[in-house]
């Protein structure tokens, strides 16, 4: 995988409609996650409605932004960790087991956003992320997301 | 305050802009936190594009319900510790200084989400809150927040 292409770019269709980074979701924030075989960047620039104070980002989108570019950090570092090229399969499908985020300093609103993401702990079922999210030089926030392979009972919709 | 008051409404317009509670942001999710005088409870029903996989709630959305709703218990909270009307004056502003979230079950679409959320640490700057999300009767994510009294930093838009 090329470090141009977004991570989320290798997931399958019906795992493509996430808010956070479905490319098929219209209505979604469409996160694009990328690799460079140590780490994962995501650029993205808040909108004015995502507002927490005035001229600050809201912190529910800061958690959406870590939350989806850790799962895709946990998939790209899945391949690279079987020596695989991201996509083949079996593909990795990982939800979100849970997510501790500390902000460290407010985040200003018309900055872009850079996060960086790192595996900390890379298991068959289990990936640790940690991350780190930085906005006009400085480290405003900083989380950590345990990400566990997708149940059998999230394959099919409840009901 | 009427149980049946939003704790939201108390807050004063510069502060009713949130992405996630403020009724100022047309673009929003407009979280309305009751208070009972124990406990804070929050409804919401999810759109169909807050969606993770087919039939699931995003992560994300679900951790912007537990940030937001846990606010306002902490302002609510510190009011009543206080013995003081909400809304009157000296206002409790708080932000987030730390999200942790356990997602222990799935949280189906569909659903109306049901958020509990008690103070389980009720200080002069530092509100501790213990959040619990139901769908469809059973438990869903568990969430606490730590909620700081705003810094004085955060009073103007930065620039």
């Amino acid at each position: 995988m090329k470090a141009a292409e977004p991570i989320q770019d290798f997931y399958p269709p019906e795992f493509s409609h996430c808010y956070g980074c479905g490319r098929l979701n219209d209505h979604g924030l469409q996160i694009e996650s990328r690799w460079d075989g140590e780490q994962a960047i995501a650029l993205f620039t808040p909108e004015p409605h995502h507002i927490a104070v005035p001229g600050f980002v809201y912190g529910g989108l800061i958690a959406s932004l870590i939350d989806c570019h850790a799962m895709a950090t946990a998939a790209a570092a899945s391949y690279a960790a079987e020596g695989r090229a991201p996509g083949s399969l079996p593909d990795f499908r990982f939800v979100t087991a849970s997510l501790n985020i500390d902000f460290l300093a407010p985040t200003p609103l018309g900055e872009i956003l850079e996060l960086q993401a790192r595996p900390a702990e890379t298991g068959r079922r289990k990936v640790v992320v940690a991350v780190e999210l930085w906005a006009a030089d400085q480290l405003r926030v900083r989380g950590q997301a345990v990400a566990v392979r997708m149940p059998d009972t999230m394959e099919q919709p409840p009901g």
